[in-house]
């Protein structure tokens, strides 16, 4: 790379929940969490996650809000064979396209399931909207599927999981979003005056504060997050020697 | 009450996260599923859940949104005194009304903190919008708010939760939002069929179908959800009856 390069950019993404599960608290989602870490991997930045029910609806007005305003869509949920896995026929609706039988799907099925078993139920899951690619399904059953900025992939965390892993590589990511911690054994509101400004001289970088008991006493992680290395690594460095100048003792996790 | 009794109605809600470290992969959410089965306990209907970042634009554009769409709003995070705690500023802000000093939470600190700690940092976390009322907070540090349909809680999830139980009470909620989960030995795509004609017939009951692998081998929940308990109990016995006749084993868990 010469000087001249420019800088890529960071590309931006919303993660969507699908699912009634979620929301009526049934199930604790653990996906948002796992696309969120290789989305910073990436180099991708998630500004917005959402949860919303199984309402078609709701599903096509989100998505075309979202797709809009962020360069990668994400969805979870709602790919099944029962009657609530509405996101394949919403997606369409939403792209203004036809639902199709896709070949290479109902091929795969055809393999997998014995003779007989393969129903009007289970091949639901072998239409995608017209113009969709598919997305790979590592650990069992139909693959998910992309149309334009929008990845649409299962519920069930393993292969949710398994489906993000086998498409994150295409992402067009900018620099890996990179993170510095420091530990502090002094609560927030010691430290709050002097971080504001380290912030207020670090603007590429987003430095949080998260309060912590876990070791049974007032702790505080100190977490900058940008994309240059050296900017962190001297922001973590003003951030360790404000904690000693207030008596602290800071724990540089990097 | 009599025959000429009105339904309760159920009350809508929605939860909003306010946090880079949840978008950032940082920190797993589990306030959303603490709070979503505590809503539906209350008889209020959680419709949907956003996780946005400390931008102090996006969650005065999204709380306006939000506040008018649904009944009940929860926000949890950004309460603290750092510069990332920016939440209670941007509530006054969607709220069109000033931050103002609240000699309450402001004499509750004096009385915690030992002389000369009570700065001016922590003292942010005494501000709180004009005509707020207090949230208590049973665990440690500063109270919450409400301010018009709006609770604004911390992120800490031994806080929040406590913050939230706090109020639960006095929300008005309907009927509480019942449960009902048949587990069944067979895969989702064989049930698919039948369970779709029974969802069907029971217009006011939403049947959702969640595949698991947990024991090693496809099994499906099928979690029945509304108001009227004979409803649910006759739906349930739909649905055992229907694994039956395919040859599975039903297990009514209620």
């Amino acid at each position: 790379m010469t000087d001249d390069t420019p800088p890529r950019k960071t590309p931006t993404a919303c993660v969507l929940i699908i699912g009634n599960e979620i929301l009526s608290g049934r199930t604790q989602d653990i996906n948002l969490n796992y696309i969120a870490k290789g989305l910073a991997e990436r180099g991708v930045r998630l500004k917005e996650a959402r949860v919303i029910p199984d309402i078609c609806d709701v599903i096509v007005e989100t998505v075309n809000e979202v797709r809009a305003q962020y360069d990668y869509v994400f969805t979870t949920g709602g790919i099944g064979p029962t009657h609530d896995d509405i996101t394949a026929e919403c997606i369409a609706k939403a792209f203004g396209v036809k639902l199709v039988l896709n070949e290479e799907i109902r091929a795969m099925m055809l393999s997998r399931y014995p003779q007989g078993q393969l129903n009007e139920a289970r091949l639901r899951m072998a239409h995608t909207p017209e113009g969709a690619t598919l997305v790979p399904n590592p650990i069992s059953g139909p693959p998910g599927f992309r149309i334009g900025n929008v990845f649409v992939m299962a519920g069930v965390p393993r292969i949710a999981q398994g489906m993000f892993d086998a498409i994150k590589h295409t992402l067009a990511g900018g620099p890996p979003i990179l993170a510095r911690t420091v530990l502090c054994n002094l609560p927030e509101g010691t430290i709050a005056k002097g971080l504001g400004e380290i912030q207020s001289r670090y603007a590429d970088i987003d430095i949080g504060s998260y309060p912590t008991f876990a070791r049974g006493k007032p702790e505080t992680n100190l977490v900058s997050r940008g994309l240059d290395r050296d900017r962190l690594d001297r922001a973590a460095a003003e951030i360790s020697a404000l904690i000693r100048e207030l008596g602290g003792d800071p724990i540089d996790i990097a």
